[in-house]
């Protein structure tokens, strides 16, 4: 194993270099998928994948893929995220990983390391899915999980399809999607959570993804004066829809935190202070790393709420919004990861992602991990999202690590 | 006692004149203190007074009284309610009690019976607070609770004043507040609740009413994101609003329902499916006819939010809105309308009054109790707010009893 010199300056210039291009009036970042700032983004990526010496090629959806030749030739070692931003968010989440990617291979460029396997890094279109849904994009039609023709018809609010907004900015490439075959992939991202922090971690091994659940829920009581309708003559939408939230955090507890509930969402009609709220219209948020447990969990949430709404005499109608299946991360690359960290001397723990990212797609078609670092406060998506230089630099190093580690094998 | 034959065609006929007069395209009827509809209702009502042999006088709030001579003179046994509506509201709120006092003096006429104590039928200003602060105002500028001169600078959103509009419509009247004393008062009204129809009670004796508490509290705890927040960290101001819905129901099981309590409106912020809620607002409305049990809930609910709040590292700010104490009506005069409606040979029972009336406030000035009948489905404040014909012939014939009966005494 040779050592790297990662250049974490030149990590944190580049990084400093995207946030500025398309920083916000608010103090974050705003780099929403195919737009103009996105564009500027993908220009800079690829003069520096170039000046790196890496073949660039962008296939139809706007991935962009950097790929190092190995002494053989076959399945590429792929690392990357990618650049698009929420608006107004945080510097780091996606394009950290990326150019960490880039360093990587800087680093053994300057170490004159050549790898048994070819080396990529890619970033994928619109993983925000702030400006064209669905999230995940790119890495989804790379893995075959979209069409690109459904990808491409996919519009925004104002009008424009992906399509058309590719062409616009010069990314619709000939590449097609799928073409470069990844060995594995290993994606780098901050946390966007509280743990590593809380428990003064620096890399998370991520092992698995939480599969999510979506469910909106409209239930119809009946509106009815505050002072003169009897307790038990009423039929309060309101307090069905609490009940339901005190039973999904019922269902966290039990849990012993597992299976993550939150209800983000609750409007009351008619919402005057001496009427009884005839209709109530509420989300609910289920996330679980165990497919059967969040299965249950939707189970005991739809047998709750039928329950309880028929008990105070309430109509209920579902809708299921989203429902993404639980990933697990291949073994080996979590253990190559775990490794790596202890050979850099950096502490390390197994965890679960909380939130999606381009590696869930990526597991589909080969074995695949990701390394966290440490978010301060545990905030993202918002212009307060950070993380100390030493971490990010701990993060890249691991990184490299890995890589090499597999490239090698 | 001499039989009284009321007219209920007549009853009807009115209570449709003051209807089509103000009828709203939704289908209900508006007319909001001091517009030209009221205006209008007035008028048509000091020509009925006026028509039907009585007194007619405006107090300087507005209120209009027709007193009809006595054998003696002194304290007038009074009757009424009022002419003003809701926007899009009922048929039967207010003008009722109004016409069905003018009736039994039309009947008495018609009779040629005459009473030891002076009978008088008062229409109160403003009595729903719709369009000016506070509601029941002319019966309590009338009873001593709000001076004169407050209640003329309250004004409405547009910016007009009470003194502005009863100038402007001409009932400013010539009469100081007060200055007719009533012996006694009995209101008659809609029940504008489930009790009596679901009982197939045809009168209410109303023996008091409940007293009213409203707070608001401000929660505030830590936006964060569904899936990367873990249970132990979070500051969930949706949960504790939601056990706090729960719990005032809990109090109101607890109390067999003597204890009402309603959350009609509750707001969350951001409101996003996958952010747990940051902040929340919400109201309790508490209702009690007995002060005591009613303080009892104030203190259970504020150490519940607090005790909750700090337990899920909310801060809570909260704000009482409205404290009204409850109002124990005259004993006399509630046995005084059971004994009229045994007579008149209708099912009677005591009950609450959870709506705020006129007749509470003239209980501070001398003995008052109230007379409901039936609402159609409990409905109020609503277009489809109904009564059955026979169940409206029967209220006026029991205050006809009760106003002869107290008069004569």
């Amino acid at each position: 194993m040779t050592a790297l010199t990662i250049d974490l300056d030149r990590v944190l210039h580049r990084l400093k270099v995207l946030f500025d291009d398309a920083a916000s009036p608010d103090g974050g970042v705003s780099r929403l998928a195919l737009t103009d700032a996105d564009h500027r983004g993908r220009d800079q990526l690829v003069k520096w994948m170039t000046d790196a010496g890496l073949a660039v090629s962008v296939d139809a959806i706007g991935n962009i893929f950097g790929v190092r030749a190995g002494a053989e030739e076959g399945p590429v070692v792929m690392t990357g995220s990618h650049l698009d931003a929420v608006r107004n968010g945080g510097r780091y989440d996606g394009s950290y990983g990326v150019i960490a990617g880039l360093e990587v291979i800087e680093a053994l460029n300057a170490a004159g390391v050549s790898t048994r396997r070819p080396l990529g890094v890619v970033s994928f279109t619109n993983e925000e899915g702030v400006r064209f849904a669905p999230d995940m994009m790119g890495s989804l039609v790379h893995s075959g999980g979209l069409t690109l023709a459904d990808a491409l018809e996919s519009r925004c609010a104002e009008g424009a399809s992906v399509g058309d907004e590719l062409q616009r900015i010069g990314y619709a490439g000939p590449l097609a999607p799928g073409s470069i075959k990844a060995h594995s992939f290993v994606e780098l991202h901050i946390e966007q959570g509280p743990v590593l922090e809380s428990e003064s971690v620096t890399i998370g091994a991520v092992e698995n993804l939480q599969g999510i659940s979506w469910t909106e829920f409209h239930l119809e009581g009946q509106a009815n004066h505050a002072g003169t309708t009897p307790l038990r003559g009423r039929r309060d939408a309101g307090y069905v829809a609490a009940q339901i939230i005190t039973f999904v955090r019922r269902l966290s507890d039990a849990s012993a935190g597992r299976q993550l509930a939150t209800c983000g969402q609750l409007e009351l009609h008619p919402g005057q202070i001496n009427v009884i709220p005839g209709q109530a219209q509420l989300t609910v948020d289920l996330r679980n790393a165990d497919h059967d447990a969040l299965t249950q969990a939707e189970h005991e949430l739809d047998e709750f709420v039928a329950i309880t709404a028929q008990h105070e005499g309430i109509s209920v109608e579902s809708k299921r919004l989203v429902r993404t299946n639980p990933v697990v991360f291949a073994p080996r690359i979590v253990e190559t990861i775990e490794a790596a960290a202890d050979r850099c001397g950096y502490s390390v723990r197994r965890m679960t992602s909380g939130a999606g990212h381009d590696a869930q797609m990526m597991a589909t078609v080969c074995p695949s991990a990701m390394i966290f670092i440490p978010s301060i406060g545990g905030v993202s998506h918002n212009p307060q999202e950070s993380s100390h230089s030493e971490d990010l630099g701990a993060g890249v190093d691991v990184l490299g690590h890995c890589l090499v580690d597999i490239a090698q094998r």
